[in-house]
């Protein structure tokens, strides 16, 4: 039984992800179930939502066994204690040709304070959560561990408050570029993207692959519109929850997503975001 | 936003249905979207609450165009007008080598009176909804077209007032006597089922195939255990519902479920339930 806590109001998302898709057919159980269950987190936390539990559909091919399942289940296991939710029902089915997890995620949070896409005005300023890019690297490479693991295993920005300073939030899932244009579109604006501010892990600045970064998917970051005058109180919300926040661009009045490079000229890529592991 | 109705409980339930295993891969798609759409519901009903909304993600192969989606939205529409219920979410992803289908639906009900698997006690009576065993011959035999309609689109039993009639409830989906069984199992009793006493539609009679019936599956009917005091309150929920219920047998201590024909044989059947289409 589901009652939201007294005063609170609930949010519900989905997401589904599908083997050789948004997964590998050989990582490990444990880190599909918990990278699933996570994706679905940032989701909330995309919303400024606190979770509180999920149910979980999966279709099985005949190829995974009983230890495949014991891994699965104890990856939720351990993130369903890390992130303080429970398993509220579910389904499991044979016969699939492919392995596909679907997980619906509620969660709740203060009446009103829900953060949405379209809620972007002309000035905001677009901030970003930790560094982007280092999915995308480790899913072409998985030799550097902190690459690896990030592709592996997001970190869903739980914990925020962010209603009062965002106009607007989504989570990167499908790569910087196409998601920041996603939130413009949905918000009626343009927004402009300054590629030297985007935050980069060293080791993603090290592989020099600065397009790959803005395009890649699987970051789970936080892409915020914040007017100027609240830049203070992100920074403490940021200093608070230690989170680092970026600035890297802007909201303007138009349509589209324009990337400048250090010398202000437009980048032009060949697609904007991608379509997860081929 | 989902608020549950003020003064009302929520309810939650996922299922997945996958081409091939629930529905033929060659199934109208409007109706292989009522049709999940209806499981999901009939678990509802199995509970005795009422729809609110529900969450679908789809894992599409590459073989399905616009217009089978345009059909399956159509379907959706259709349902959602019929029961009362909105798409609060969901999940739409390219890649699968089968058509995934996997529904979470939210319902509501006044404060414990959900109704569960495991109340049943002993010198309870058994009880089911409507006829049995028309949709597993509807799938073998799509010729007749109540049978060949009792498997494409099932009636969920909604809208009943069961809380204080019945002690415990599930849905019929693999089959009456495997149902039964689990039904006895989670109560920690036996079960005995009347097999002459089971409510065949004229064609399903027509068909002489019992034991088909019995252990076919798709059903989508109720089952009840209703202690014998509350006979008459069944009976006129019954009655104000329209919804024909049918006495077939009787909970009692002990473990699994027996099925008498109508000489008090025991019938034994090869396997006590199915797996869907193959």
């Amino acid at each position: 039984m589901l009652i939201p806590p007294p005063g609170r109001e609930l949010v519900v998302s989905a997401d589904a992800a599908i083997e050789g898709v948004h997964f590998r057919a050989g990582d490990p159980p444990d880190l599909i179930a918990r990278k699933v269950l996570r994706t679905n987190l940032s989701d909330l936390a995309a919303m400024g939502a606190d979770p509180l539990g999920y149910l979980l559909t999966l279709a099985i091919p005949p190829t995974r066994d009983d230890a495949f399942f014991a891994a699965f289940a104890a990856g939720l296991a351990h993130d369903q204690r890390q992130f303080g939710l429970t398993l509220l029902g579910g389904d499991t089915t044979a016969g699939s040709a492919q392995l596909v997890v679907s997980i619906t995620i509620l969660g709740h949070l203060a009446p009103g304070t829900a953060l949405r896409r379209n809620g972007a005005r002309a000035g905001d300023a677009l901030w970003v959560s930790g560094t982007i890019g280092d999915a995308a690297l480790g899913l072409r490479d998985g030799a550097h561990p902190h690459l690896a693991r990030r592709y592996l295993l997001p970190e869903p920005r739980l914990g925020l408050h962010l209603a009062g300073i965002a106009h607007a939030a989504m989570d990167v899932s499908d790569g910087l570029v196409q998601d920041a244009g996603h939130l413009a579109r949905e918000s009626g604006l343009a927004v402009e993207i300054a590629a030297a501010s985007v935050p980069l892990s060293a080791p993603a600045r090290a592989a020099d692959a600065l397009a790959e970064c803005l395009t890649g998917g699987d970051d789970y970051e936080l892409l915020l519109a914040v007017p100027p005058e609240h830049d203070a109180a992100l920074r403490d919300e940021a200093a608070r929850t230690a989170i680092p926040f970026t600035r890297i661009g802007r909201f303007l009045p138009g349509v589209g997503v324009r990337v400048r490079d250090a010398r202000g000229d437009e980048m032009i890529f060949e697609r904007k975001g991608w379509s997860h592991v081929r």
